[in-house]
C-alpha cells in the first residue's frame, strides 16, 4: 500500500492532507484497488471511476455525523480504503473479511447497505426525513449513477424528494454507461445535459470563483447567492429533468477534477432545498485495460494487473453461456423467442443474441418490474419472451410474475441466473429466496437444471408450455454434457417429473433429492450413508414445482425411510417443503430431512464450500441427520 | 337499463350512434353505474369520471384488434358496458359474475388484465413491440390515472416508450387527485400544464378545426402536418416532463367534452410516433354525493343511490380503524413513531392520524417500493416506521423488505391490510400471498391478530421489537373486545408464542392451529369433531412466523395426532408448511392437515363463504380430512 494511503486512518485525515497531495493519493488508491480485485476478484471498473469524487465526498462530508450512500455501492471500494477500513483491505470479499458493499454493521461510515440498484435515494429520503424530525444537522449525500436512477424505486424516491427533505445532495455520477450500453430517454436527456456547454463554464466558474473564494472564507457564508448567481448566469431554468421534478440541478462537473469536487461539494453542502450536482466520471479510469473496454471489467475475476488475464481458466462452460448459446439455437427456428434483460446483456450470456437478433433483443435498463411486465405484454401479444435476470433481482419483480404473467397464465420464461449462493458478493446477491417467492404463485413450473445438457433441454421445455415458468440455474461453470451419450440417454424433460440417477442398493431405505447441479454433493452422501450400511437411491428432482409426489409415493412404497432434499436456496418456503407436503397424506409418510440455506442471512465468503460448512450444509452433515432419522 | 345503453352489443353500436345521442348514452351509463354499485359494491367516483372517455375510444378505436388497457382498470365499468356485457353487468362482482377489473379471460376486448397501479403503460409496451415484430396494425392505447403514472413501473416503462415502441397512445387521465391527496412532483408537473393557458385553446382548436375537417375526411391523411401546426401554435416544445422524456405531448383537453376526445383520438390515433394525451376529467362526474367529496365514493360498499346512505350498517369495528387509531395512541407516548402509506390514507385508517400528526405522517403516492424503502432509512435515522399497505400490494415492495429492511435488521412495522380473501375485488385484490413471500425472509415476525385487542397489542409489541415485522388482518370488521375482561385476560403478546384458547377434551387428539379471526370456523370444526368422538384444542397461532414449535412439542407429547391448521392465506408456502416444519423432527411428529387457499388463482365471488365453499376449505371439509387422518 502507498504511504499516504497508508497513514490514512479516517475521514479526519483526508481532510488534513494538503491539496497539491491528493492526486497520489488517488493513484495510490487505484493501485490499491486494482491489487486487491486482481487477487480476489470484484468490481474494478465502477471503482476507479469514482475515486476522485470519493476522496471530495470525504474533503468535505464528515461520516458518521454525514450519511454517505452508494447505490448499488459495488463502487465503495475508495469509500472503505479512507473510512478505517485499508488495513483490512485485502481481506475483501473473502471469509470473515471485507463484504465488497456498503454495510451498516462493518463501519458506521456506512449509512445504508446496498446490493441491488435504486435504493439508495430512496433511503437517503428517510434518513433526511428523521435527521428534520429528530433535529439533526448532519448532511445526507446519495450517489447514484446514470443507470441506476431510472430504476423505478430511484424514480418513485425522485418524485418524492421536494416533499420529504429539506437537505439532501444526489451525487448524479453519469459515466454514460451502466453495466452495459445506457438505455432509455433519462439517458439521452443526460446526455443532452453532458453535451450542453455549460460543462466547462461550470467548471471554470468553479475553480475560479468557488474554491479559492471558500477557502478564503468569504464565500462560505455567501454560498447560496454564490451558487444562484453562477447558475443563473450559465443556465437556463427548468430545462432539465430535475428542474421538471422541482429539484435544483448544478452541473455537469468534470468527476476527475478534485478542486471542482471540493469546490461543488462545499459550495452545496449547506443548500436549503434538495440539490442534483451532474458529475461525468469515466469507468475504469486509471487501469488501461478498464478504461478500452469497461463491461468485462465490471465484476471480474481474480487476474494479473501486469497483463489483465484471468489468474484461472474457468474449467467447462458457463452457466449464462450454454442459457445464451441456446436460446440462440431456439430463436433460429422460432421466430416467436424473444430476449428481455435489465441492464445485464453480457452477465447473462445474451451479448451474443443480442447481436444475432438485435430485433428481438431488448435491454430496458436496471427495472426489473418493467422488464418482467413488458415480457408478460410480449407474451399477451403472441410472443414468447424469456426474461433473464438474476435471480436475487427477480425480488423486485415478484408482482409482475404473480399478477401480470402468473394470473392471465402468460407464457413468460424467466431465466433466473445466478441463482443459489453468490459467495464473493455475499448477502445481497445471494440467490436463494427465488424458489420461496415463486412456489405459491399459481401455474409458475420452477425447474433447476442438473448440466448444461439439461438447460438446454428445460429451456425448450419451458417454451413449449402453455403457461409461465422459471429456471434457475448458479454462477459459474459446469463440465459440458451437451452432445454426450449419457445426457442423450436420460428421459425428456416432462412437468413435474424427477429423475432416478443412481442407487446404492436395490432396496434403499433413504431417496437423496437434489435440485440443481449437486451430484458431487449426493455422490459423497451416498457413499457416506453406505459406509454406515444404509442404501439411497439419488433423484434429481428437476423441478421444484411440481414437486413428483407420484415417484415419492412409489419409493414410500418401495421401503424409502428417509428423503434427504438439498437445494442451493433457503430452506424455508423451500423445494424441501414442496416435498414434505407432497409426501404429507401418504399412510406412512417418510420422514423429510432438508438442507438448504437457513433462516438467516448468508455472509459473503471466499467460496461456496466455506459457506456449506459454516451452514451445517456439508454431505457430513445430511449423513448425520439422515442416520439419525433412520 | 337505458334504451340507448340497451341497444348496444359492441364496439360498432357505439361507432353508429349519431353523435347528438352520445350525451344521452353517457347519462345512460352512469345510471347504470350508479345502480350496480349501489346494488353491488364496486368502483364508483373513478368509473363516473372517464364515461366519455371511454365512448370516444369506443367511437375511434376498435378492440380487439386496437389493444385498450385501464391501468388500475378499477375505472373499465363504462368500458365493460360499451363491449357486450351490458347484459351481465348486473353480475358485476358477484360469484361466477362480471369481475370489477378488465380481464383477459372475459372479453377479447380486455386486452391485459389489471388490478395492481402502474403496469398498463409497461404492458401496452409489450403488446405494441409483438405488434410491431409481428407486423400488425392495430393500435395501442394505455389509460393511465396521474397516480398510477407516478409508480415505480410506469416510470420505468415512460423511460422505455421512445426506444420500444413506434405507436402507441398514453392516455393521462389527470383528474387532480388519485385514490388520496395527489402528491409528489409529478403532479405538481401536471398541475402546472392543467393550468397553462394552452388548455381552452387547444380544446377550441380541436373543436373549430378538427372535429369538423376530419368528419370531412381531409384532416384524416393530414392529421400529423395538422397536430404538429396545431401543437407549435399553442405550446412551446420541450417544456413538459413528457418531452423531456422523448415523447409527444398533447393538450390538456376536456374529458368530459365528447367532440373534443374523439377529435384528438382520430387526429393521434395513427401517429407514427408515440404521444401523450392529457385528459382532465372530473372525480365523481354527474352523481353529486361523489362529486363534492369523492375519496369516500373510490370503493363504497352497497348504498342507497337516492340517498347515498350505505345499504347495511357495519357491525363491530373495522380493522382499519382500530390499527389507526391504536397507532395514534401509541404515537401520543413516542414521538418516534411515523407512518407510511403508498396513496391509502383512508383505505389504511390512517386519516385520523395524518390530521394528528401531520409531520410524523408521509403518503408517498402509489409507489410501494419507495414506501418500504423510505421507511427502512426513517428506522435507520432512528424512527420507528410503520409501513401501512394492502396485502396485495406487498408483493410489489418483497424486495424492499428482503434487501433494506431486513437483512439490516431495520424496525419497519409493515401492516398489511386486506389481507386474506377480498371477495369482491378478486383475484388481483386477494391478500393471499403475503405469508408465503415473507416466510423466507430472515428475522421478520409476521403477526395476525385473532381480534382488535389483539391487533392493539400486537402492533405494540411489533413496535417493541429490535427487528422487522408484519402483522396482517383481513378488510371488514370485527367485534370489537378492547377493552373487555375476555382481552385482559389473554397472556401478552411474546415472539413465536401461541395461546391456547379453548379444549373440548382433556385430552384431545386434534388440535386446531387458527391464523387470525378464524373462531367461528374453528368452533365449527370442533362441534363436528367432538360429535364424531374426536376431542380437539383450538390454538389460536398468533405468529405465522416463529412458529411455536414448543407448544406443538408439547401437544404432541399429550396425545395430539393430527394439528389442522387453518390460515385465510395460499396454503403452498404458508403458515400450515412451517408447523408442519416445526413437527418434522419430533419422535413421533402428528399428522398436518393445512386448510389455505389452494395453489390456484382465486377469483372473485359474492362472499368469502362462497369461495371457501368452492375450495372446499369449510369446517365440514376440515373435519373430513381430520377424522381421515385420525
Amino acid at each position: 500500500m502507498g504511504p499516504i494511503l497508508s497513514a490514512i486512518r479516517g475521514p479526519a485525515d483526508v481532510k488534513a492532507l494538503p491539496a497539491e497531495k491528493l492526486p497520489a493519493l488517488a493513484a495510490e488508491i487505484r493501485e490499491e484497488i486494482v491489487r486487491t480485485v486482481g487477487a480476489n476478484g470484484g468490481h474494478l471498473a465502477s471503482n476507479l471511476g469514482v475515486v476522485e469524487l470519493t476522496i471530495a465526498l470525504l474533503r468535505v462530508f464528515d461520516p458518521p455525523a454525514d450519511s454517505v450512500l452508494f447505490d448499488v455501492s459495488h463502487q465503495c471500494y475508495a469509500w472503505k480504503l479512507l473510512t478505517g477500513r485499508a488495513d483490512r483491505f485485502c481481506t475483501l470479499r473473502r471469509t470473515n473479511g471485507l463484504a465488497g458493499f456498503q454495510k451498516r454493521s462493518e463501519s458506521p461510515c456506512d449509512a445504508f447497505g446496498s446490493g441491488h440498484a435504486g435504493n439508495a435515494l430512496s433511503a437517503a429520503l428517510g434518513l433526511a426525513a428523521a435527521r428534520d424530525r429528530l433535529g439533526g444537522a448532519g448532511a445526507v449525500v446519495a450517489v447514484v449513477g446514470d443507470a441506476s436512477i431510472a430504476n423505478g424505486v430511484s424514480l418513485e424516491a425522485l418524485n418524492n424528494v421536494r416533499e420529504t427533505a429539506s437537505r439532501l445532495l444526489l451525487v448524479l455520477n453519469d459515466n454514460e454507461m451502466s453495466i452495459g450500453r445506457p438505455t432509455g430517454a433519462l439517458s439521452r436527456a443526460f446526455g443532452r445535459m453532458l453535451a450542453s456547454p455549460r460543462y466547462n463554464r461550470w467548471k471554470a466558474a468553479i475553480e475560479d470563483y468557488g474554491v479559492r473564494r471558500l477557502r478564503m472564507g468569504w464565500m462560505r457564508e455567501h454560498y447560496h447567492a454564490f451558487e444562484s448567481r453562477l447558475k443563473s448566469l450559465f443556465t437556463r431554468r427548468n430545462n432539465t429533468i430535475f428542474e421538471q421534478l422541482g429539484l435544483r440541478y448544478v452541473g455537469p462537473v468534470d468527476g476527475h477534477d478534485l478542486p471542482a469536487l471540493e469546490g461543488a461539494f462545499r459550495a452545496l453542502k449547506d443548500s436549503p432545498v434538495p440539490v442534483v450536482l451532474h458529475v461525468a466520471t469515466q469507468k475504469g479510469r486509471g487501469y488501461a485495460p478498464a478504461e478500452r473496454d469497461p463491461e468485462p471489467w465490471h465484476g471480474p475475476a481474480p487476474f494479473d494487473p501486469a497483463t489483465g488475464l484471468p489468474l484461472k481458466k474457468p474449467d467447462g462452460v458457463s452457466w449464462s453461456a450454454v442459457f445464451g448459446g441456446e436460446l440462440e439455437k431456439i430463436a433460429e427456428t422460432d421466430a416467436r423467442v424473444h430476449a428481455v434483460v435489465a441492464g445485464m446483456a453480457a452477465g447473462t450470456g445474451l451479448s451474443g443474441f443480442a447481436r444475432t437478433y438485435p430485433r428481438r433483443f431488448r435491454d430496458v435498463g436496471i427495472c426489473e418490474e418493467h422488464q418482467l411486465t413488458f415480457a408478460a405484454g410480449l407474451a399477451a401479444g403472441g410472443l414468447r419472451p424469456v426474461a433473464a435476470v438474476y435471480a436475487t433481482f427477480f425480488q423486485r419483480s415478484v408482482d409482475a410474475m404473480v399478477h401480470d404473467a402468473a394470473l392471465q397464465g402468460l407464457p413468460v420464461v424467466l431465466a433466473l441466473d445466478r441463482a443459489g449462493v453468490v459467495p464473493g458478493d455475499g448477502a445481497t446477491h445471494h440467490g436463494i429466496f427465488d424458489i420461496a417467492l415463486l412456489r405459491p404463485i399459481p401455474g409458475v413450473a420452477v425447474l433447476a437444471p442438473r448440466t448444461p445438457a439439461e438447460l438446454a433441454a428445460m429451456l425448450r421445455f419451458a417454451l413449449s408450455l402453455p403457461g409461465p415458468s422459471a429456471i434457475r440455474y448458479p454462477r459459474g461453470t459446469a463440465p459440458d454434457d451437451r452432445g454426450t451419450a449419457a445426457a442423450a440417454a436420460l428421459p425428456p424433460v416432462r412437468l413435474g417429473r424427477a429423475v432416478e440417477l443412481s442407487r446404492t442398493r436395490e432396496k434403499p431405505e433413504v431417496a437423496i433429492w437434489t435440485l440443481g447441479p449437486q451430484d458431487a454433493w449426493a455422490a459423497e452422501l451416498a457413499a457416506l450413508l453406505e459406509a454406515r450400511g444404509a442404501g439411497s437411491v439419488h433423484v434429481d428432482a428437476r423441478f421444484a414445482k411440481p414437486v413428483d409426489a407420484a415417484l415419492l409415493r412409489e419409493e414410500a412404497a418401495a421401503g424409502v425411510r428417509v428423503v434427504c432434499t438439498f437445494e442451493d436456496a433457503a430452506r424455508t418456503g423451500g423445494f424441501g417443503e414442496g416435498v414434505r407436503d407432497a409426501v404429507s397424506d401418504l399412510p406412512a409418510p417418510p420422514r423429510v430431512v432438508s438442507f438448504g440455506w437457513p433462516d438467516a442471512f448468508v455472509p459473503h465468503a471466499s467460496s461456496r464450500d466455506d459457506l456449506l460448512a459454516a451452514f451445517k450444509l456439508t454431505p457430513a452433515d445430511a449423513a448425520a441427520a439422515v442416520l439419525a432419522a433412520l
